[in-house]
């Protein structure tokens, strides 16, 4: 894997730069959709490329317990499964254990958990994580880390850290593949010292990137940004810094000007399936009965296949009929939205007007739905 | 509208024709896919081009409760709303009246019935359902009619056969565009003699296609078949004959071996829904634990999206995870299959070989899924 930083903003930390993989490039600052179990959900592949997308994201825990992946492994692996050609990162399941699993204990060994597919019990350590990402063939794997609820006691916070430290060394250890690049998870919850013990310890096993994880847990925006802020000086220049599990546009336009370079959020295509739209002028709750005769399309600014097509009104009448055709739809536009989002980021940086930009969003935002 | 018979098999009783619309031309014998709410089911207009259906089919019934006619007047029309430029054929509601609605009553002036959205109480008369069609804007219409369940007294047969001529007539004289095309229903239930009748009232009335109606209705396959040849030599052979919510694969090739012209079945799309897929060698159940490592594609001879990109092993995965895209998969696929099916019949007819096509096609389902 190449990260190769193209502009630096003048106006604040934000910066572009484009990423190679083994499955192809993208550029950053980059938002992948989440394609959980194989799948983004209610789109095809096509429809991402022409949204925009230029990475993926999915996730280890659900594949690795349904279809399993080893059936992965010998159909030719996850690209091939799901006939997704570009770069795909694949997370290391640590999110998801704490978070759908069932009963778990933690060792220094890993996690003992049950399904939330059948109640079975599974173990995934550090060396299970990286077998099972192998067997995907993602192009860019996660290191398995602890995940810490919020708010959690201090001196928990800190033996994740130290827990995480071990299983990223051993996940590293344990990567055999050299066009699979790996990066490592920083935890260490809302505490400012916890943050950088763990990015200097990461930092010294070295990855190819590095990934601020354990954000989106339920804390406000401002304290979000804090550790944002107070962790990526401790993240070397040269490496991508991707805030996990974040977040909504404005933590994108957010994130982007303290300098990261990628995000994943189910936010856009879970909103899509419960009819709210993100527009420029704020979200779009589309079964609204303002939306019952209304013929313009979701949001004027907008080029995708949806606004390009389809009034609100067909969209709130798919919607109210519980038709398939409005989550794919409605996820059309809110993915496309978050790709616009992000090019038009990418630009505002290599213009060095993100300031500008920012303000213009947040103007927008503010003037409701016309 | 405009029906032209491009030519007659010498070796049954099947032809091939194209008519054309206010909205383009189909070729016959043609397969509608049903789009019931303005949407036909999981997938989107230009995916109904890809498969290559030439005219879908909408449900009167359904649009005049949601969204409602007027809305959809007042946008543009139903090709505007559901952004589907092609042809569409609007039923008249009396089939959903009598399958889904609750409580209702019938005079001569119409039904009453309750919505089954809502249980509101509404009235839909010959009148009332031209007014919808033509609120709607389909390019042929149906006639209003009293679908008759299976089994049922032949007097009252004899009295739906009366009172659906009535109504044919007060269509007709409804009817005030002439853009849209109007086809009468020829009721009768499975009697043959009462078939006669009415379908000698509705001719003597002037339509410009007739269809069977009261078919698929619980009657075994000889019986469907029987009836369809038995009404089928009283329809003048210039006019379209058009079998409704008919049916299996074998239903299509036995009723164009009579001479149908049309048909329309939510078979394909809902046996999509429920994972069952139909194949050259009969119906593939995708969560057959048989297909979880199948690298195959469904149907070797099918050159659908779906074949032409997933495995078997994918589609199973995608459907045992509820995943929203296995709906569209399959529906694409079961609809290509369908399209296909009826583009080969058209040109077994063209080649006067529909006997030896129809030999193939039931060896062919009896080899079983490879």
């Amino acid at each position: 894997m190449e990260f190769r930083v193209k502009h630096r903003a003048s106006d604040c930390g934000a910066r572009t730069g484009e990423i190679t993989t083994a499955h192809g490039t993208f550029e950053t600052p980059a938002f992948m959709p989440v394609g959980t179990q194989g799948s983004v959900k209610a789109v095809s592949p096509e429809d991402l490329r022409e949204i925009g997308a230029q990475i993926i994201l999915s996730n280890t825990y659900h594949l690795y317990l349904r279809p399993g992946h080893n059936i992965i492994r010998r159909l030719g692996g996850l690209h091939r499964f799901m006939h997704w050609s570009g770069p795909i990162l694949t997370d290391s399941g640590g999110f998801q254990v704490y978070s759908l699993a069932g009963l778990r204990s933690i060792s220094e060994k890993g996690v003992t958990f049950q399904s939330h597919v059948d109640g079975s019990t599974h173990f995934i350590g550090p060396e299970e994580a990286i077998e099972i990402q192998q067997s995907l063939g993602g192009d860019i794997m996660m290191a398995f880390d602890e995940c810490v609820s919020y708010p959690a006691e201090r001196e928990y916070v800190a033996n994740a850290v130290r827990l995480t430290t071990q299983w990223a060394r051993r996940s590293l250890e344990h990567k055999k593949r050299g066009n699979q690049a790996i990066f490592g998870i920083i935890q260490g919850g809302m505490h400012t010292d916890l943050r950088e013990q763990s990015a200097r310890d990461l930092v010294a096993l070295g990855f190819d990137g590095y990934a601020l994880g354990g954000l989106s847990v339920g804390e406000d925006r401002p304290t979000r940004l804090r550790v944002i802020r107070d962790t990526i000086g401790f993240i070397p220049p040269d490496r991508p810094v991707y805030v996990m599990g974040v977040g909504a546009p404005e933590d994108l336009v957010e994130g982007v000007r303290l300098g990261v370079d990628m995000f994943d959020c189910v936010m856009p295509t879970r909103n899509a399936r419960n009819g709210t739209l993100f527009t420029s002028n704020g979200k779009m709750i589309i079964k609204n009965a303002r939306y019952a005769e209304d013929p313009k399309p979701v949001d004027g600014r907008c080029g995708c296949y949806t606004c390009t097509h389809y009034s609100r009104a067909y969209l709130r009448h798919l919607f109210m009929a519980r038709e398939i055709l409005a989550y794919r739809l409605n996820t059309i536009h809110n993915l496309a939205h978050y790709c616009r989002l992000m090019a038009e980021l990418r630009t505002a940086v290599s213009e060095d007007r993100v300031e500008a930009y920012a303000r213009e969003f947040y103007d927008l935002q503010r003037t409701g739905i016309p």
